[in-house]
């Protein structure tokens, strides 16, 4: 079960957390883009090797601490066909080194147009990561295509059930007729998807994404969804401490794999040191947010 | 108000449609294929050239018919980064010969994300479409960054309300405590998000998804937001004929426009025609449609 390659690189690291490579220009060093500058000019190749040379100098510097990177999508998209290939050279050289590769992508369509998302994600001649985030507004059309992967090749899916950011209430908190609100009701399909894949740890191959900005919610689905492996967002930058995703972790510390994007990318300007000294700055932050959380799980 | 562009070209041309283009390498012609693998061999460029060969024939012979394209991302995403180069010529092209572009990515995320994909998609540097599509599922935080570039840079959204799929009721149909249920709560959102930019012609600049694989609840959404544009899927190859889509439209034989894929892309299929006749056949097939629509449009 490929939610048990995820679970069994946290363990090998003793590390719930995953980086995040979403690379905004303005999180970027002058002096790498300065450098690509100089060869490329103002073409947008300046931007993409420059990016490029943040992101294979981030995961350097942290694949022997993060078990996963979690490449945001929109950023790669932004820069057009070029952000595609960086989007690919960057997870392939995460792949070469070691790391569980979950690209945000959160996609979703009906069934035919999910195959193809799916086939271009997961497959051998698409970008083939090991997971993807995934939108369930249109239903069980929609993750069908990617649990296939899943089930034949080794893929896990991460689907959107309570997200982090401030406005997710207006159609997830909503009470149902039925006496649960919109993302309680998601908590249980995504149960109900991953039914049949349960691996060696108790997960299953369909995951959720629960944002450690609601803390209370995080907890009570990690009760609600006792088989159900947790992506969470919010931690660092978006405003979560540590205290907060204790909750998202069941009594063998697991459970969970806790995403910093901002936090370690930009730990160099934070730390205030050399921009040289970027990768290790992120690298620094790491161990300590992997300290962190390792000192509120509840272990038996 | 960028709906108005939409809309004033669907009058111009008499035509409320908007022909898809998925390009699925089994709808193109072996006789395209085979040419550019003469070329380029077994690289996926040949499928590239092939797609964009098709794409351009097809555009030629409906530019004068339909107001605009739907470009569905997926399938060009499943082509890696000689994909999203071909999006981009494909959508270029499109929009010299004067068809408005909505590009279908359905895209959500955070605030921060939102406004990459927006850029990505809206800004000068980037895709440059006039429409993308959009799933709410983020609220308020996901639709925001978007919107922006609809005021100030005459852009439109369509968000999805009811989708065509056979499993979209799963959670779009969930009765709510407050007694409607989640796509007409969806619908009164977007109604909202569209309130400050009604146009001329009485829509807003936010646009709703709604099947015509659900006839009776897409002719009461037509009711519940009569400042609401829909772009409405499923019909043709979905299942859905004219009668489905009748209830969309106001007493103007405004308020949508009516997406076909498959039934143009292969009208050279169904019709068993020559291959090489693959884009009369479309144009055949996109008046046949659009008159078939006109036929049972309510006009005042």
């Amino acid at each position: 079960m490929s939610m048990d390659i995820l679970i069994s690189k946290i363990k090998a690291k003793n590390n719930p957390t995953v980086a995040g490579l979403d690379p905004v220009a303005d999180y970027i060093p002058d002096y790498i883009l300065e450098k690509q500058r100089k060869v490329f000019g103002h073409d947008v190749k300046a931007v993409v090797e420059a990016i490029y040379e943040f992101n294979t100098g981030l995961i350097d510097a942290l694949c022997d601490i993060v078990p996963a990177v979690k490449p945001q999508s929109a950023y790669y998209e932004a820069l057009g066909y070029q952000g595609a290939k960086l989007l690919a050279r960057t997870i392939e050289y995460a792949q070469r080194k070691g790391l569980y590769v979950i690209l945000d992508v959160k996609r979703n369509d009906i069934g035919s147009t999910a195959a193809a998302y799916a086939k271009g994600y997961f497959g051998k001649n698409g970008y083939g990561v090991e997971s993807v985030t995934v939108n369930p507004y249109l239903g069980t059309d929609g993750i069908k295509p990617f649990q296939q992967y899943c089930e034949e090749a080794e893929k896990s899916i991460f689907v959107l059930v309570k997200t982090s950011n401030p406005s997710s209430g207006e159609l997830q908190d909503l009470p149902l007729e039925e006496g649960m609100c919109v993302y309680e009701k998601m908590a249980d399909m995504v149960s109900q998807w991953g039914r049949s894949s349960i691996g060696e740890y108790g997960y299953s191959n369909v995951g959720a994404v629960a944002g450690a900005t609601y803390p209370a919610q995080l907890q009570a689905l990690r009760k609600r969804c006792p088989h159900t492996f947790f992506l969470v967002p919010g931690y660092g930058a978006q405003g979560a401490g540590a205290a907060d995703i204790a909750g998202a972790f069941d009594e063998n510390g697991l459970g969970a794999i806790i995403n910093s994007s901002r936090g370690i990318m930009c730990a160099w300007k934070k730390e205030q040191c050399a921009p040289e000294d970027f990768a290790r700055a992120a690298r620094r932050e790491a161990i300590r947010m992997r300290d962190e959380i390792l000192s509120v799980l509840n272990r038996g």
